[in-house]
């Protein structure tokens, strides 16, 4: 089965939301193995909705609508879905009054306006919106059939998966599976030229994402035996890739890795850092639990708080500047010690716009990791605007802990 | 002019991402004065990118294209654009040397792949990539015009900035112009009633937009005399909004506002961070500058580090627990006089996805400045994923600063 999804919408057009009902749906859609081969934005204007409508029925087999339910007089995708099929609108009684319940229970009166929301093209299989006022529907016709479903997230995404998937699930048929490799460390075209054959088969299909500082591979499967035909390929993948293969799964991350190692081992980090200044601990902050593997954690951009919260030393300071692998080293260790923690993880460099007034460029960093086995340092280049050079700088720093946790890096 | 934006990665239709590139796109075209009535999405396939972009040059005077300028085989949009416009492919050398001197100075060798991005349509006028190794393009034929940007929108927002809004805006004619308003902690519908009556202008109009805890009213006038007709509603909005219109630009934000307010004065500021984990500071650090107002801040997650590095009394702890009016304030004040900062402010809350064992819900915050007057500590309870309670609560930290710096706040 192909689909496409028609967002509409003038505030989309207006650039006032991104689309994110567009990216749920996309993924969900290659979730159940059904195709998908565009995407559509329009505004609230009759005749583009239409003519995308129809263009969209012409090319896919299922066309999942967004938006356009409203009780205003510019919201009229229903409206637009039965001229499209030459079927006239009808009212539904139990939509009225779920409505009339609906508004009840959120103190509102019923608006005149609301009843709106209770006709669909006739024949419309119903889809109650358990979050608000706007019911959704699906319109079949022959071979083809539209879902529409509210543009507010959490309705639709209630709508899509209590209503709409099972539907989709019934009616497909076809089974497909993905796997996602996650890389840190090698850029995009390195991968691929390490991995070029592999990209020629039909299935499993083999195709790149960059992300920043990252790379995802993401292999998918279709038919009965679609587990079964990935599982060769990724094996093949981290063979070449070794170690730049950090984990797998589309919402995985190093910062994820990163606590996932802690836990298991029951061990705790902090971090020093001066360019990603607070960074580092606010990603690892992000994942749930990472209460049991943080403690504390320092940012210590001035000279003076490197020496006095660390202990890295004046002559250090002195005679390598703060940007320096002797710097970076001081402060992890030090870290360390202050904190007591099982691994500390230090950054300081010139994130930019200036570099340093020696000469050197905006966009060195210096990453050390400190753990029980000792305290390694490495020097990074980074190109980009200051947000874009401490974002990475914070990536590669997980991933040097996470490489060290892994036993891969080896001692200075 | 009419323009449409035709992006185009298989990540789109994979649900990977969110396009991001066609709303930024999108809400500087609205702010340039350029018409867009369509988004289209396609995947990295060379029949539906060359119909999508036939179809969106029959519509259009201007098609801006985002993605497929990679190193990568599957990377075609240029190689689309000539074909649709009849137009051979040439190399560019000072494209060529300019991604070579990049690879460099990033300390990657220039891989064979890479050269295909110094690649255009014959007659393309090269917009050179400042932060990244693909240049985009723009290629006119006639009375249409095809911009061709790269898909990492820190890389398109660095060219669409500096290279292809000049361009647009010599190309449509018409003045105009645009003031922001930036309005922090009242929401989007009681600021839209407080400015209803302004709402009905023709020009200039007036729009707001929605961020995460904060609102933008943009402000924009047509015409030779658009500065003259915006002050007066802009000094009318702020005389209706008060202390909550933090400051003005499309750029701006809390934190360079604060950082703004220390430097004028010559003072400093710290932070003791426990559910912000970090990001209170890593904010204030992505501004250019930030080293001259922050020398040191601590996440002090565990109680014990709250305890060791902040001074905050264990009887404090036992009594009220961490997340408590009377930590929040130990914590700042501990901050303050560790550090010798002019200003200390301390988070400490539940971010979720769980709640205090006390039945305290997740989201509930309690956010503490201390400053030379004294420390204030505020109550906060935010809805949301524990990404979004720590986003918002970093910025009403933020905006409590920025109101105690100018005197608005009074001491507890």
């Amino acid at each position: 089965m192909i689909a496409e999804i028609l967002s509409i919408g003038t505030e989309l057009l207006m650039g006032q939301i991104a689309n994110t009902d567009a990216q749920y749906i996309s993924g969900r859609l290659s979730e159940l193995g059904i195709g998908l081969y565009r995407q559509q934005v329009v505004g609230d204007n009759p005749g583009r909705v239409k003519e995308a409508l129809s263009a969209a029925l012409s090319r896919a087999d299922l066309v999942i609508t967004t938006g356009g339910l409203g009780p205003t007089e510019d919201d009229l995708t229903k409206e637009m879905v039965a001229e499209v099929f030459g079927l006239p609108m009808v009212l539904d009684g139990d939509s009225l009054r779920a409505i009339e319940a609906f508004m009840g229970s959120v103190g509102h009166p019923m608006a005149e306006n609301n009843r709106k929301q209770a006709w669909f093209p006739q024949g419309a299989i119903i889809l109650p919106n358990a979050c608000g006022t706007a019911p959704g529907c699906v319109v079949e016709a022959g071979e083809k059939a539209v879902a529409v479903l509210p543009g507010p997230p959490h309705e639709l995404k209630d709508m899509f998966e209590k209503q709409l998937a099972p539907y989709l699930m019934a009616r497909s048929g076809e089974h497909m599976e993905s796997r996602y490799l996650r890389i840190f460390g090698i850029g995009e075209s390195a991968v691929e030229n390490k991995l070029r054959d592999l990209f020629h088969s039909d299935n499993p299909t083999l195709a790149l994402y960059c992300g920043p500082g990252e790379v995802q591979a993401r292999i998918t499967a279709r038919g009965d035996d679609a587990g079964a035909l990935i599982g060769p390929v990724a094996d093949e993948i981290r063979a070449r890739l070794g170690d730049a293969v950090y984990g797998e799964g589309l919402d995985n991350s190093i910062e994820k890795v990163v606590v996932g190692l802690l836990r298991e081992r029951g061990e705790t980090i902090t971090f020093a850092e001066s360019c990603t200044g607070g960074m580092l601990a606010a990603r690892l902050v992000d994942v749930p639990g990472a209460s049991n593997v943080l403690n504390e954690a320092h940012v210590t951009y001035a000279d003076a708080a490197k020496a006095r919260v660390l202990g890295v030393k004046p002559e250090t300071l002195e005679r390598y500047t703060a940007v320096s692998a002797q710097c970076a080293r001081e402060m992890a260790e030090g870290a360390r010690r202050v904190s007591g923690a099982t691994w500390a993880a230090a950054t300081t460099g010139y994130a930019g716009p200036d570099g340093g007034e020696d000469g050197t460029p905006a966009g060195t960093v210096f990453i050390a990791v400190s753990g029980p086995d000792g305290t390694t340092v490495e020097e990074r280049h980074f190109k980009g605007t200051r947000q874009f050079v401490r974002t990475v700088a914070t990536s590669w720093a997980l991933n040097a802990v996470r490489k060290r946790m892994e036993g891969v890096g080896s001692r200075e």
